[in-house]
């Protein structure tokens, strides 16, 4: 793997205990960068000494102590077991590490309650935090007559090992209508989360507080890319960022998706910052059937790295742990707010963020300015500077990715997700310039793995 | 009616400037009145002298000073002219007296996303307030084409004549699926506010701010009592209140009602409140085919109060003139945001509040006690002091009405409102002490006033 990748963390180092803060006015920022919806204030853009504070002032961390460990598990074999599904632990993951914090664990009814109906959590002392997505555990009537009276239940993968122990439970109904249509906006059928993870899933949800057992830990040769939110917060400090800009992928990166990282780089160090440094974050839990699934993006990234696009030195590569709603402008949330929470204060949106088509009509789930409209007004994201994305596109005159330019629109190619899967399956070539040569032999050799269906054809994906 | 009906505003006072306020300890609260939920602050019951401040901290009057009336009426013949519906009328009249304060017109789509996604507004100063229901007005294509770029439109009734202007407007996509899952938590067919207001819209919303030509009224022998939230704060200032209760209510006032009223008053006099005034406060606007009319529940109303229950010196009747929704935890947000704006700082909240039978399974759309969590969670209204309604039955062993006592629910009868309907439909008394004689002849009397359908019998209302 390139130098970019961070393979092992680096020596850890305490964040400073106090933080100086003072804010810049933006003068030399352009207008576009700022608030332009009414109810929101001026985004003032913050400058500060050390890293942004996680939800809630302290990082939530549930892993249990090594010489706990056995003894948690001893206590495990003695409560009511409940079975995880890959997409529960996936969350118990996110959990673990204190992506979601402050929460301690799969969220109460009352946690769920002020997810649903308001994207945030009011704490103990009357401050707000983002939380727009619910971290639930479903069970079913089974499940909830075997708990019966016990205030503790073992969580347990496939094979009956004990991953955590949920305590001080609450067990409530599960109304998968209200979840559905408040998380998603639709109730269609068809919701790729929901057909996997909330359908046939129990009509009861239990929430808690977790004790992790051990670091989960998923076997594929990736895991030393999982930096948990503390091993970042330590690596942004050893590298003395006094910016982190997030970018959140779950696609293969092309080179207008570089510029745009590079662009933004430029932009904060002139605006005074002096050690900007990317965190390059895919997305590493549940997608949907027709996405790049993460081994070959890793593969992908890993060789469009290489290129030398992007700066080794202020460029960290990571796997974000979270399994994917497809949840437009409530996702978007969740992605930023876990990375204020891995240390980040920018956060580069693009046009239809966690965007999908709809499931039964022609056209897109969520209007594509919804996203950035709602994550620029969303409560308890005040402290993240919010970084629209510029179009980019393949610019015919200079045979490259480029910054679209609107008095010439004659001269731009616009290549989509959807068309460069079609292009990659059909081992075409995408103009010269969108993609690095390797990273685009990636994608064809991905294709090509899948197995062919009868007719020789590879299945279609569902149109994105 | 009754005396305690206010039949004309008392002589108008204006607020005082500057409110004192100190905290009381709530100790000699009882428990259940305190926010059971472990992400709300402690909740810290405030005495004030004066009234609690509008949302936003001035009361928004949108209607036009009578020398400029005919002005504006002459401007609006020269716009583009949208065609209001009876409930859209009611939302303007909502609009025009600052129910909704801050809001100074139909929502715009920063309003509107704001809402959809997290039931507040955030404003100017970084403070929030709550706004649960999107106020919007709806137009299709021609409208759309019809108003070009003009940047403001007149709204009229079903007769032309000019109701409003809407100023600096803006035009943005109905996306009604949206709009419903998101309100409601269900796309279902079948909700009543949807099949009235949205199914048939446009697939435009137009936002802007509000010129109100002169009051709404409605000539229905009723306007007297609708008052504005300014009318509604003299009358309390005059009465030297230093707290004012709110009772949403849509159904016949019964015994059980009254005896709550009676109770929460006596339980603010225990808290130290010198003159607790109550605001008995009918929904008047929209209601779905099988509620009881408004001007059949304020003939019940009147007769209710005639006997006496209620202490005329500390009661203030009037009628709220917003639509209902329907929309359970939702929805009660608003009717609870409103009352504020009125001068309320104590909020009764029931049972199920603004519910109603799912449209097409056979249950209720809403857990029964999700209003009062979401209400005592609720962005923005956390200087609201919310009540949850103690729950009252009939006790066979004293014929009347009383607070249900768990410790012998065999003497207990529960009559729920579609019990109470049909015993009234077919002529049959409730219990004695059930509701005074003289109320329950009126429900006797409207269900008579139904024409029959064909085969002799009342049409059989949708179940709640």
């Amino acid at each position: 793997m390139a130098s970019l990748f961070l393979k092992t963390p680096g020596p850890s180092q305490s964040l400073p205990k106090t933080h100086k803060t003072h804010f810049v006015l933006p003068q030399n920022l352009p207008l576009s960068w700022r608030s332009k919806y009414r109810a929101g204030p001026a985004a003032a853009v913050r400058i500060r000494c050390g890293l942004i504070d996680p939800d809630g002032g302290k990082l939530v961390e549930l892993i249990v102590e090594e010489p706990q460990r056995d003894l948690k598990r001893r206590q495990a074999l003695s409560l009511p077991q409940i079975k995880l599904s890959k997409i529960d632990i996936q969350w118990v993951h996110v959990l673990s590490e204190g992506w979601a914090s402050p929460l301690k664990g799969f969220m109460r009814e009352s946690e769920f309650l002020q997810t649903l109906h308001f994207n945030s959590l009011r704490l103990g002392d009357g401050s707000v935090v983002n939380m727009s997505v619910p971290i639930v555990l479903a069970i079913d009537d089974s499940n909830k007559n075997n708990i019966g009276d016990s205030s503790s239940v073992a969580l347990v993968d496939d094979k009956d090992n004990p991953i955590a122990i949920l305590n001080d439970i609450e067990i409530y109904k599960h109304n998968k209508e209200e979840r559905t249509a408040r998380t998603w906006g639709t109730t269609a059928p068809g919701l790729p989360y929901a057909e996997q993870a909330i359908t046939h899933a129990g009509n009861w949800l239990i929430g808690g507080d977790l004790e992790v057992i051990e670091p989960i830990k998923y076997h594929d040769g990736l895991d030393r890319f999982r930096l948990s939110p503390a091993e970042l917060r330590d690596e942004f400090t050893r590298r003395n960022a006094d910016a982190v800009f997030a970018f959140q992928l779950r696609n293969p990166v092309h080179n207008g998706h570089a510029l745009l990282m590079t662009d933004t780089r430029r932009r904060l160090l002139e605006m005074g910052y002096k050690n900007p440094v990317l965190l390059l974050h895919p997305l590493g839990g549940y997608t949907k059937a027709d996405d790049v699934p993460l081994e070959w993006r890793m593969k992908q990234h890993e060789m469009v790295l290489e290129d030398g696009v992007l700066d080794p030195e202020t460029t960290v590569v990571s796997i974000f742990p979270s399994p994917m709603h497809y949840a437009g402008p409530t996702e978007v949330q969740w992605h930023a707010k876990a990375r204020i929470n891995a240390g980040a204060n920018f956060y580069i949106v693009g046009r239809d963020p966690a965007g999908m088509g709809h499931p039964l009509e022609k056209r897109d789930l969520y209007d594509a300015d919804h996203g950035k409209k709602v994550l620029s007004m969303a409560p308890g994201l005040e402290r993240l500077n919010i970084l629209p994305f510029k179009v980019a596109a393949y610019d015919k005159t200079q045979n490259g990715m480029a910054f679209f330019d609107p008095s010439r629109p004659q001269d731009f190619l616009f290549i989509s997700g959807t068309k460069m899967r079609a292009l990659a399956k059909n081992k075409e070539s995408p103009p010269d310039g969108f993609m690095c040569p390797g990273g685009w032999k990636v994608l064809v050799d991905y294709y090509d793995s899948l197995i062919p269906s009868e007719n020789g054809r590879v299945p279609e994906p569902v149109p994105v």
